[in-house]
């Protein structure tokens, strides 16, 4: 037991650079609780000549990270290349062939091609760990699928993408609308110069794919996520909500109905006293609810050098004890068939906010269609008077099928009196 | 693989009763996450005769639970007994030396005894599985021990006792005083008919010395933790600590600093905006500070027969499963040897709460004290005037030294003019 647990780490950008930092800084603490050293001896990255900050002699180097999954010396393959297909996968898939136990943080392969790799693995008896694929530092995926194993889960909600709550936090505490502080997070280094994977949902619905495979027990299935992001929610929506009593979140969603496993990402209004309203910034959270455990929530950091090594290391120290956990929890011969239930679906409260021109027969002609499609209203609130003019209205509805309020979303924005295309974001429990 | 894990149940009493119920009701899930089946075999309880609400037919029962240990058909012995010693401690002690895994949930062996089951765990290369012994379902000791492995702990601080939390919890929304709250609390269950092991901080450090000696790799050392209740708690210090931004919690904090390890149980004001100052009513939280990961929160319910079967569960998946982790996460060579700080060299911010005279010259007398003492003052507040008559003055100091402020205090509590003991209450960051 006491021989060098050896890796091969595959990219050297921030994570990579984060893995080798903490290998270093904290070797005595990962020796001991690893029951072994865990050196990494093998890399590889585009650009060997990149100042990293950190030291790199002595250690093997492929041009090629494929190359190392056949590396005599390697126990162990760390891929942090990124990237759902291309030289992530083929290392990944390499590395199983070879029967070497993998380490990785890649949500979009996992998401998308989840199920193939966790097969692979499982007939080669080899680990797929990927600790690091899902809210950064936050032990959640060992808290799933090991601490909360005993329960049936029927809910799983969280803040997945650090970048879409920092931005919905900004708007709620400046009250200023979404692009402008898109801008200054990107002048921050907060979003991306290409943001769009982040505030479409993206990123947030490759986790909760994963996530929901975890808590249902069954394999993978990104396709099944429905997927909206941030883009369209407004300052105006944002100050309606406190003033209902809401926060407006991007939440990843799964959870068991009759008809199966549902799964989405999209902006919700939640309760301002649920623990997950208050989690705020760059901040990620997940809330999952077992049938004995009851609700357990965990909050940290999702994203960053440190936080995503720590989760990488975590995994390495458990292979370097031998503690092995299938993919999803279970063998594949265990894992649950439960159908996907489409968003059409879904039935949920609605908050509805329109522009209206204010004059007479406009709410009955709203009300009207909401009457004939079965959307029954819990409240509704205007402000002021402006006659002849654009206002807001919010109408906020009891529990309705997904359905139903689309087509009454459309038939609203037919109205004559409609002036724009209407705000709509699912009410949520938190 | 396939054949069941056999387990013996001490104690049939709330949680005992919640480990049958899970492991009938969730069968397959656990199977299916455990890799084969976990079946309670044989049980030991005082009372053969009792309606436990699930069916006990089949089973080996043995009214001494020492005996489970030699029964040559069990793989694992669960220990729901409790107590820090008697048929716990002595059934737990054969269990090991007859090469048996245990699971068990009893806080109170753990924190006195642990240093030593721990050694003979190791010396007899058996393990010794606990998670339901800290905060109930939450996988606090999993999340900390395997999945923070990779990281140097520098503090963590817990809602460990729903009790506590519950009665602090009622008196700020109530504005009730801490006797009225109990003794209903006392009436709903929430609380027992002696309640002083949970009011008087005394579970909350038996939890805390575990947590301590998980976070920061050294062996449990109970007696080293300083320990107050919440008996003295007000609700005029409730209210003041609303109105100076924070709220009041029982907290147990464990923090490295330069001269070794601090462990200490009592009521802290918290800034009402930090995470843990908003877990309200019976929940747990426990926040994390890894030097990579940064700050991590785990919240969910502490106690109960569900959330406890849940995390005892968990354990025998775990050992179902052959994943193996050392009690204190390493080998006792590898702990490490920290000492252990005592309370007088507790560096950090006070807030005092006098009842004085109102008359001239009381605040500078009670001013002059602290500045002998070189405490200083960051602010003080008091409310109208009653000249004459008694009247409540609060002092919030910056960083002061333990023991200069317990000298202070005695100081104070001389002087003619302060009628009652001062109450004292540390600020904390939450």
């Amino acid at each position: 037991m006491t021989h060098p647990l050896s890796v091969a780490l595959a990219g050297l950008g921030v994570v990579g650079g984060g893995v080798l930092k903490l290998l270093r800084d904290n070797a005595d603490i990962v020796t001991a609780r690893a029951g072994r050293p865990i050196a990494v001896t093998a890399v590889s990255a585009r650009d060997r000549t990149k100042d990293r900050g950190v030291a790199l002699s002595g250690l093997r180097w492929y041009d090629d990270p494929v190359a190392l999954a056949a590396d005599p010396a390697v126990d162990v393959v760390v891929e942090l290349i990124g990237g759902a297909d291309g030289p992530a996968r083929a290392l990944v898939e390499a590395a199983i062939a070879a029967g070497k136990p993998v380490v990785t943080a890649n949500k979009a392969m996992l998401a998308v091609h989840g199920a193939a790799l966790a097969a692979a693995a499982e007939g080669g008896k080899v680990p797929l760990a990927f600790e690091a694929a899902v809210a950064g530092g936050i032990p959640v995926i060992k808290a799933l699928r090991e601490g909360m194993a005993a329960n049936q889960i029927s809910r799983i909600a969280g803040i997945l993408n650090g970048t879409c709550n920092y931005i919905l936090t900004q708007m709620r505490e400046r009250g200023r609308e979404f692009a402008d502080v898109l801008a200054d997070a990107q002048k921050l280094g907060y979003a991306e110069a290409d943001p769009s994977f982040d505030i479409d949902g993206v990123d947030a619905a490759h986790k909760l794919a994963i996530l929901a495979a975890l808590a249902f027990g069954r394999p993978v299935a990104f396709d099944a996520v429905h997927v909206e992001g941030i883009r369209r929610i407004s300052a105006l929506d944002i100050a309606f909500a406190g003033e209902l009593g809401y926060r407006i979140k991007l939440l990843g969603i799964a959870r068991r109905n009759d008809g199966g496993i549902e799964a989405r990402v999209h902006p919700c209004m939640v309760p301002a006293a649920a623990p997950i309203a208050r989690v705020d910034g760059v901040f990620n959270a997940v809330v999952a609810e077992g049938d004995f455990v009851g609700r357990v929530m965990l909050e940290g950091r999702g994203a960053g050098a440190g936080p995503t090594a720590s989760a990488v290391v975590a995994d390495l120290i458990d292979l370097a004890r031998n503690r092995f956990t299938p993919v999803w929890g279970a063998d594949a011969a265990e894992l649950s068939n439960a159908p996907s239930v489409p968003m059409s679906s879904h039935v949920g409260p609605y908050y509805l906010r329109l522009m209206v021109v204010d004059r007479p027969g406009v709410i009955a002609d709203v009300t009207a269609v909401l009457r004939d499609l079965r959307v029954s209203l819990e409240s509704m609130l205007q402000h002021g008077r402006a006659p002849g003019e654009a206002v807001p209205v919010v109408l906020v509805t009891h529990e309705t099928l997904e359905s139903s309020m689309r087509e009454a979303l459309k038939r609203i924005e037919a109205l004559d009196a409609v002036l724009e295309t209407p705000a709509m974001i699912r009410i949520e429990a938190g």
